[in-house]
């Protein structure tokens, strides 16, 4: 993990007339062909420079020989490491330049990738490694998130009305929608899967008369989310429980889980399923699961799996009807798929952390500004090109046609 | 097959006295554990009366002890023939004993059933097999069709802004909401897989200005539909196509499909995704299927399949979702359940038939009359106690962001 600066003298070796020329211009050849496909420009530490044919959306600056062929070897890994530690730069729009990258690699044969994802999803979900995992990401600490996020601390996709909805209004329009998609009446009970900072549960307290019962495993988050339910006097309508969803106890009229299913592993699935089995009514009780998808099985960029969200794998949507419903005879009444609310979403955080870069890098440090850049703009390029799926999918018991005739009511004023 | 009163006189084997009482005590005690779970009277040929403990919401007359071995041995199957043959008749309500019927059924452990109808998927679909099942059910005679559906001839789901409005116009809002849900265009293309007698097709050129190929495989309703188009003008704007989904060629900027998926078979699923694929425009193409689903797989009821609909497999929306979509990358948009709308449909449908019953007995016999009211009052309480699904889902092309932020303008007047 050497600076840019001691590497870019090293790479004196990248010389064309070294006995090592012809495996250098096999591999200038190799990148070029890769290149054609794309309108990125790579600019090498000795100066070349290769360009694809289609113009040029961004350039991207390699510092050294070792950093071009680990990302040759291993680009999601590698790309995502290098650009944390500076051995690369984007010059350019980053956001362009990855949203033209899943052009290019999506193309890629990715089907025996995506029947190892079956597998991948197994390795993860105990309870200890949830808890490691959920730690390593949501316990940056609170003030770290409050520097980007909006004013209710909601780290899930946002909804928008209309395109142009400030961020703020777009995540309370957001648990409006959940609300209403779940039909809440005062007095009723519901269970929520995974409350972050407790935006929703006091929300639906508050404003559905609702009481909540709501569970994380984010240390952090609970003691966030408890503090917030003293402060707005809902203390005896919401209860916040450090546990695992495993744990779940008691019945309820709703269950909610916004943001959590992507963090469970496939092999947890028929789990939850049972879990919501148990809690809901049996006549009229009903669910809604948001949560990040894929319109086909794929691993999690590795990247984004090692340095950024452990433990971390996006279901199809058959997945999760297949292993979490299916098996409770749940029946799916409505599934909507918000991606591009959430590249909305991440524009809004992306900008705001790009105000607050400084406070960060003095938090952390700039390599984890890099971090957190490339995983913002690179989820975002993720849902704008359709590589990943945001879908709330309400449910309700089989027998159960309490529902309303049409979704009509969803859009009333 | 033979008649009530011929076989009633020889149930005098059913004599407590005989020697083959043990068997016939066994028998009754098993009926009658049966019945403890459901509401249903039953009274059998020698006047031997058996009842649940909790009411009676039906009385099940059963004409002979073959009739009664038979529903034992295989319920679904020999219930069906016995009620088409009236070896037996049910008095009181036979939607209400229908749906409590489905209560007690559905507790039996379906499990194996369901994994055994993975394979009964595969047995079905070929292209000849397809024409003739097609033929079994959709080309009975329009002649009987018109006498029981609306105006537009349409035999699928309907879409009940209010419960309370008529069959006509809940088949013609079905036709708009789909379209609205295709966001057709003026001067846009249409693909049709299995139009029926036409008039989503004809609704389509005619009140939104597209383009339409249509392709169904039943002779009858094909004719019908060519008439239509001739006789409202439309001809140059919709073509009629007398073939099989596969041979689909050319492209389009929608592709539709109103009840054809639970007659293609499991094992058609990733043909019927390359057709989809092949004929959607590469960029702004988008589609919706609307079909007959489960919340598990099962079987559908074996009589249903042999009498009714030889061929038919009503899928899982994860089927779908991973049979037909999922390999072409194709994008779940929205998912819709509309059970609830077909039940009122089939109540209506059910209430005509009824009103239609001497002049269908007088075009075919008695026995189709009572095939067909079971068929239909089967039917409606498999959709209102969620034994059914009616699932319309909208995909578009990965990448494709065009669909509207929100799903508010499909509610708007």
């Amino acid at each position: 993990m050497s600076a840019p600066s001691s590497t870019s003298s090293a790479a004196g070796s990248w010389n064309p007339a070294s006995p090592r020329r012809r495996v250098e211009r096999a591999l200038l050849e190799g990148l070029q062909r890769i290149l054609a496909r794309s309108r990125v420009r790579l600019v090498l530490w000795d100066g070349t420079v290769l360009a694809g044919s289609g113009g040029t959306s961004a350039t991207v600056v390699v510092h050294d020989l070792r950093t071009l062929l680990g990302i040759l070897w291993d680009p999601e890994l590698h790309f995502g490491d290098a650009f944390s530690d500076g051995r690369l730069q984007v010059e350019g729009d980053l956001l362009s330049f990855l949203e033209s990258s899943f052009g290019t690699w999506r193309d890629a044969p990715l089907d025996a990738l995506g029947r190892a994802a079956r597998y991948v999803g197994r390795r993860f979900g105990d309870r200890i490694a949830s808890r490691r995992d959920v730690h390593h990401h949501y316990d940056l600490g609170n003030d770290f998130y409050r520097l980007w996020l909006d004013e209710g601390m909601v780290y899930t996709c946002a909804y928008f009305r209309s395109p142009g909805d400030s961020l703020e209004d777009a995540q309370v329009a957001k648990m409006d929608h959940v609300c209403r998609k779940l039909r809440l009446r005062p007095g009723e009970t519901v269970i929520e899967a995974g409350c972050g900072w407790g935006a929703l549960a006091l929300h639906m307290a508050r404003h559905y008369g609702v009481r909540v019962r709501a569970f994380n495993i984010s240390r952090e988050q609970i003691r966030h989310a408890r503090e917030r339910a003293c402060a707005e006097g809902l203390q005896g309508r919401v209860e916040f429980v450090d546990a695992d969803f495993r744990s779940i106890q008691g019945t309820a009229d709703a269950f909610v889980s916004v943001g959590m299913l992507e963090h469970v592993g496939l092999a947890n699935y028929r789990a939850l399923g049972d879990v919501i089995d148990r809690c809901l009514h049996p006549q009229h009780g009903r669910g809604l699961l948001h949560f990040i998808g894929r319109n086909r099985m794929r691993p999690l960029s590795a990247w984004i799996r090692r340095r950024v969200f452990p433990g971390a794998y996006p279901p199809t949507l058959a997945q999760v009807a297949e292993r979490v419903l299916e098996p409770r005879d749940l029946s799916i009444l409505d599934v909507e798929n918000l991606r591009v609310h959430y590249a909305a979403t991440l524009a809004h955080w992306r900008r705001r952390f790009d105000s607050a870069a400084s406070r960060v890098a003095a938090m952390f440090d700039e390599r984890f500004v890099r971090t957190w850049r490339l995983y913002l703009a690179g989820s975002e390029a993720a849902f704008s090109t359709g590589y990943l799926q945001l879908f709330q999918v309400t449910f309700g018991r089989s027998r159960d046609n309490g529902a309303p005739w049409t979704r009509a009511e969803l859009y009333e004023p």
